[in-house]
């Protein structure tokens, strides 16, 4: 199974793509998609949606797992964290793709199997699960990253227990 | 010139698409786009974005301008909202329209000429302009095509004074 994990944001939004099968990950690619505060908002906007739906279209994933945002940020940010989100959910929408949501929390606890976890501690077990000689960057990548694990260790627990 | 105004939300989403030229209105079309609380949040938004999409198609409206969010929300509120307004602002972007953003202070300025004005009073404008026998509903639409008609009044004053 091919996850896209979404690490959202406007002026940077990180992405990673692996593949998880009988319990190995494999890393088919990862980065950040970004757009300069010189553009307008609504290029910016177009920008992230025509990247990602490129990816899309390219990698072919099965799901696309998002993460959600911290609720400790301020309005301003939420509101422009929320605009680049919401065109990220309608490309994967539009590819028929389903779309799971992580909290940070989740996100930790699915990698570190501790919802306290450090940055980088989870970076560490990105860098390890997915075998790599080096963690990620940006670190927004590397979120990205332990989003897809992240949907891969939630989605294998589902499926031994037949949850759902 | 027509003038598509916007009242971004994710459960209801308000449109209002008037004609102004020469100091004259003309209402088209006004309604609102809305999205049941059982549907999922991909399917909201895909649901805003393809009914935007094809009023954008049908009015051809040379631009859009779009309310902004109250900053005294709170965060939830301006993560979902946000999303709602990123596929709108995308709607627009993906037909090429130039796109503006105006401030609920903007936009009763704008209308009742006084920042304080109360909703009632803008309701009120907004019917007594186009010429309606009452005032529109829902409120988002109300709300929509106000946001029109205050890019109709601003665009009209950047025109005579040559600003910009």
């Amino acid at each position: 199974m091919i996850i896209l994990g979404i690490d959202p944001g406007l002026a940077i939004m990180g992405y990673g793509i692996i593949h998880y099968e009988g319990n190995h990950f494999k890393t088919i690619s990862y980065g950040s998609i970004t757009t300069p505060s010189s553009m307008s908002t609504p290029m910016r906007l177009k920008k992230i949606y025509d990247e990602l739906n490129g990816l899309i279209i390219e990698y072919n994933p099965k799901v696309m797992a998002i993460e959600e945002l911290f609720f400790n940020t301020n309005v301003k940010t939420a509101l422009l964290v929320g605009q680049a989100r919401g065109v990220a959910i309608l490309a994967a929408a539009n590819n028929n793709k389903e779309i799971f949501e992580y909290t940070p929390l989740q996100v930790k606890q699915g990698i570190v199997g501790y919802g306290r976890a450090d940055k980088v501690q989870v970076q560490q077990m990105v860098k390890m699960l997915l075998n790599l000689s080096e963690i990620p960057r940006p670190d927004d990548a590397a979120d990205a990253l332990a989003v897809a694990i992240c949907h891969a260790h939630t989605g294998n627990f589902k499926n031994i227990f037949k949850i759902k």
